[in-house]
């Protein structure tokens, strides 16, 4: 249906939440916002005016109104994650990023040379981050074309904006699970590159990316050579940089003549204003003013990075520096495909960074990232690393509408008013299962509206997420929800 | 019902999981539970042998079978929350423990004189936190003796083992919320007491706890008085220590006389073998050797410390030393009512520790929590710290049953076999709607036992907890579920 779902004129009326810089959210508890049949804004309405009720050749537009507690907010969107590695999500035990790789991803990633199975796998993993209103995502794939681009097949009909890129890796992988030559690695890129352009030849939902999965599985002429690749067609680069300090110091081993992980890009011409890096934990000054200077962008996945013991990224000092940077899932790194959950995770590591030593205690410092901060980075900030900051990513006329509908439940009933407790009775009052079973929030109907968004973000999860649209066609709905 | 409701001989058959030691998990795939009209464990079979068919008195006996994935799991034990301050949960900013106390904490504590309104939030949470898995729980209430007692009768209404303390301060509080003298003080505690043991004389379900909230909001002679209550009614105790550096300059200030914050307790006989410390974080050698020489308990409660940026609390360190820990959700200046939330937060934190300096990236330290040693601290190690370790917190003969059904749904279906995919359809093959709203775990199919558990720590949430019992008593079951 999502592909070719014909869209009618529509207006969202209610609240609305949106970033309108990376300190501040707008609450705008009455609004309209009216999109139209290609799925663009035309209009946004504030203090229940409705004027638009007008407007000429609105007055018969469908309305989607949002009664209750909730507001629409922005898709969010993954700015870095592994589809195929989504069967191991939870699954890493003690390990770190190198032996996680041999132990957990490697042998599950070669696995998807299966058609069928990538076809589970994927669409599973693809209705979880619909389903958690993830809009559009960067996805990792794995080396075989036909599964790579069966993922991008896959977000096309779900109608999921997506990055899809077949990985490269050409050396230090296991012999059941590289590339043969570099020669191969590039046709196989290309190929995916072309297909995924003949599905979707405007780009509008599925874009290719180039994957060099990471500097240690990778030669340099390989990396040089996907770096002539993507410039030559033009395409999304992606890869991973200082997630680990065993890593780094793997890199430094691979590649004596660079000055450092970062430059082992550079010097491949991987450093594009269209490339994402993922992690970027633990960059010297210099190769954060390399990437700045390039204008690559910087995918923040903080989930990942604790589990997999990685470090905490300084993400303040990487806004302060002027680096734009975006969250990622990285599953199966990270042990969940929800961006909310990244949000939290994100606000934790830059708590822990403000903690400094463990033991120091609260030090009240910069390095906090606020709420609002947070989702910034899950809008905002993600649109602009992968590209769609003009059309994506906040609520604004002649932006398309990439939108989630966040319902939080009915609030907890009132109960015995007199506070009188009826012992014999199962349920003494208050809560009832239903409502239990349908959110994770307690809203008892005194809260502001922005305490109704903190509610959501530290207890909210994908009960939440009622429905989800891109560019304006429904991509996801909760069983429950009538539009 | 939960009270009133009678046990029939019960066999719990399916998998169990639980732990035997603190790195150890035992996952006996094919069990069976035997649970008399008591509520206690008679027998334990392993490996499918029915033999329990052949003993006498139980041909009869009513069976609950847990068919497909899942694994019956000890009732978790939170081992310190805040009951009045969940209408609360999720809401923080970016404070730390003394302005939070006086911005979000002390006001709604004191709204809770109005008894309609403690019995709307207290049936709340008891809700939550039995929908949770949650089968004990150490809760603070508020000053009030009314709506202290109310919440004691809501735990023994609702079937959950509970210890319940009204809370003293009678220093550095608001004026309008504030014990008004000692006397006072140890008048209402004691009435909490007498009152929670007229309704509950043996204590198998609720029992009285004393709680004078931290050092700086109790004088000397009034921590001094709640000691000789305790001592004079048996009763348990449990306070907050070392959580936040500015309140540990500030309890120097106020005792200048104690030679550090746990001395303080001490002093006033407040450290026995049924004290349970909350937080714990900073303390030096010294004060931990006189908390395991006193025998005194800590609950680690790691989403409140990351959320109020309290500190890290090292708890391989006091493990190591053989100090008692437990878990605790610190609802609301922990996010969430969940143990199972705890749980991940236990082992995000102890990675904290482990990385040192956020910046100097992973040393694969010793302070790495496992799953099964957090699972240990949220059941065993909080049935310690709780005085219950002879009756819950794992199954063999002669304990209570105290236990969860963990369900993981139904798995991810097959798909469309073949790969092939239909663009036209919303339901692009994969996971259903469904599926996706009943559970946030998904299964494939080929994961080993151990692997299920893992999955369930890391992606698991209220959802997956189907039934609760407490001492063989249903308290909380899924709407879907028929037992």
């Amino acid at each position: 249906m999502a592909a070719s779902q014909t869209i009618a004129k529509t207006v969202y009326a209610g609240a609305f939440v949106h970033s309108i810089s990376l300190t501040e959210l707008e609450i705008c508890e009455n609004g309209a916002i009216g999109v139209d049949e290609a799925g663009v804004i035309q209009f946004i309405e504030r203090n229940g005016s409705e004027e638009w009720k007008e407007k000429e050749g609105w007055q018969s537009a469908k309305v989607v109104r949002l009664d209750g507690k909730g507001f629409f907010f922005p898709g969010f969107i993954d700015t870095h994650t592994h589809a195929p590695q989504h069967p191991n999500t939870g699954l890493f035990g003690k390990t770190t990023l190198l032996d996680w790789l041999s132990t957990y991803t490697f042998p599950l990633e070669a696995s998807l040379s299966s058609l069928p199975k990538a076809h589970r796998i994927y669409t599973n993993f693809v209705s979880r981050t619909l389903s958690n209103g993830t809009t559009t995502c960067a996805y990792y794939a794995t080396r075989h074309v036909p599964a790579t681009n069966l993922l991008s097949s896959i977000c096309l009909a779900r109608g999921q904006r997506a990055l899809v890129g077949r990985v490269c890796m050409d050396s230090l992988s296991p012999e059941y699970y590289r590339d043969a030559s570099i020669d191969s690695a590039v046709a196989d890129s290309r190929a995916c590159v072309e297909y995924t352009r003949s599905i979707d030849p405007t780009g509008a939902i599925v874009r290719p990316i180039i994957t060099p999965r990471f500097a240690p599985s990778c030669t340099a002429p390989c990396l040089a050579a996907l770096g002539a690749l993507a410039r030559e067609t033009h395409s999304y680069i992606q890869t991973h940089v200082s997630e680990n300090t065993s890593e780094i110091q793997l890199v430094a081993q691979l590649f004596p003549e660079s000055k450092s992980y970062t430059d082992v890009y550079d010097t491949a011409n991987l450093l594009t204003e269209k490339t994402i890096l993922a992690h970027a934990i633990h960059l010297s000054k210099q190769e954060r003013d390399t990437i700045r200077a390039r204008g690559a962008k910087i995918s923040h996945c903080p989930a990942s990075n604790t589990a997999l013991t990685s470090g905490c990224c300084r993400v303040r000092q990487l806004l302060d520096e002027g680096l734009t940077v975006g969250l990622g899932t990285d599953v199966s790194g990270g042990f969940s495909p929800s961006i909310l959950e990244q949000v939290r995770q994100a606000i934790w590591t830059s708590r822990f960074v403000a903690m400094g030593d463990p033991s120091a205690g609260a030090a009240d410092g910069k390095a906090k990232l606020s709420t609002a901060e947070a989702l910034f980075l899950a809008t905002r900030g993600g649109a602009q690393v992968v590209g769609l900051a003009d059309s994506v990513g906040g609520f604004e006329v002649g932006k398309e509408w990439d939108a989630q509908m966040v319902t939080l439940g009915e609030g907890v009933a009132d109960g015995a008013g007199e506070g009188q407790v009826d012992v014999d009775a199962f349920e003494v009052g208050g809560t009832s299962t239903a409502l239990l079973e349908s959110t994770n929030v307690d809203v008892f109907g005194w809260e502001s509206s922005e305490e109704l968004v903190e509610k959501w973000v530290y207890s909210g999860d994908d009960r939440n997420c009622a429905a989800v649209w891109v560019r304006g066609r429904l991509v996801h709905k909760r069983n429950d929800v009538v539009l």
